[in-house]
């Protein structure tokens, strides 16, 4: 009996509810255009791209959270140099979400 | 000969390039939910997280220079409370998008 | 009778409540390099962190809306480019704040 | 002969660096008091708040990657339950400081 292949990335087992997460944000995404388009008040499109920017820090988190524990995680558990490249990775992107 | 009714937002004179960049954003939204279903790596995925951010950023930015620009500014040459009650939104507007 | 002169700046009318919130960010800083002198856990000097940043956002929203109310809005009212100057300074630094 | 203690913490190697790092951060909370106390223009102390929220920016990501590397590699390592809990220390971390 062999084993099943195992997950390309550490999001895959929630692989469906991330599409779920980026399809809401594709849509509010739409929503803020169609805002503008029909003139809304700035101020409540403000409020939208606020929360379409905390629904992305969501989403990110959950992603550097899955890599940490499975890509980085892992790769320490295997040994080798691997878990530092990951490591380094996962720094970068930390950075830049501080950042952004 | 009647006045050009005043635009209803700040930013309506430069509606067509709002609207392209938030066009654009959708497609970056579009981009990453196809990413996660080809199961990119994840660190790729937060690269595009962080860029479809910051030119959210650069959105709010500039609606917030045209809210200050035009409700701002003219309601307080016009006189009267509506400038104190556009700025206190501006104000809440700076504080959610620093804190998110 | 002479009018008092005009406040300085924005915040003057505030000064002394700015400068306590600043005095104890100052400590809050100090309490960080001592938790880090003292070894103490990396994550409890994070969440310091992290409350400290929060602070000084509450202190530059706070100066931000004092700019806007007399800087901008007192120069608006003055009439003249004076407004318009001020306003490019507050978006610049509203920028400068929702990336850092 | 005796085996150095391992280091307490991830940073502890670099603590020298880390305690210049926040005693210059300090000295910039304290400049910023001083500037304030000396009527200094809002926006000049914003812009040096903008600058000290960046150095405290990079204090986090540095004692984040420490932490990762440090409590979390070596707790991976070594196999057991600490991994874990190491690692949702840093995401519930990474998520205070993304959204701070």
């Amino acid at each position: 009996m062999t084993d099943a292949p195992a997950p390309p990335h550490g999001y895959t087992p929630d692989k469906a509810r991330y599409l779920a997460r980026l399809r809401r944000i594709e849509g509010q995404a739409r929503g803020i255009h169609r805002m503008v388009e029909e003139d809304t008040y700035c101020i409540d499109v403000l409020t939208q791209i606020s929360a379409i920017t905390r629904a992305l820090e969501g989403v990110a988190v959950g992603l550097l959270e899955d890599h940490l524990r499975h890509c980085v995680v892992d790769a320490a558990r295997a040994g080798g140099d691997e878990a530092e490249e990951k490591l380094q990775e996962a720094v970068a992107a930390i950075s830049r979400l501080v950042r952004s």
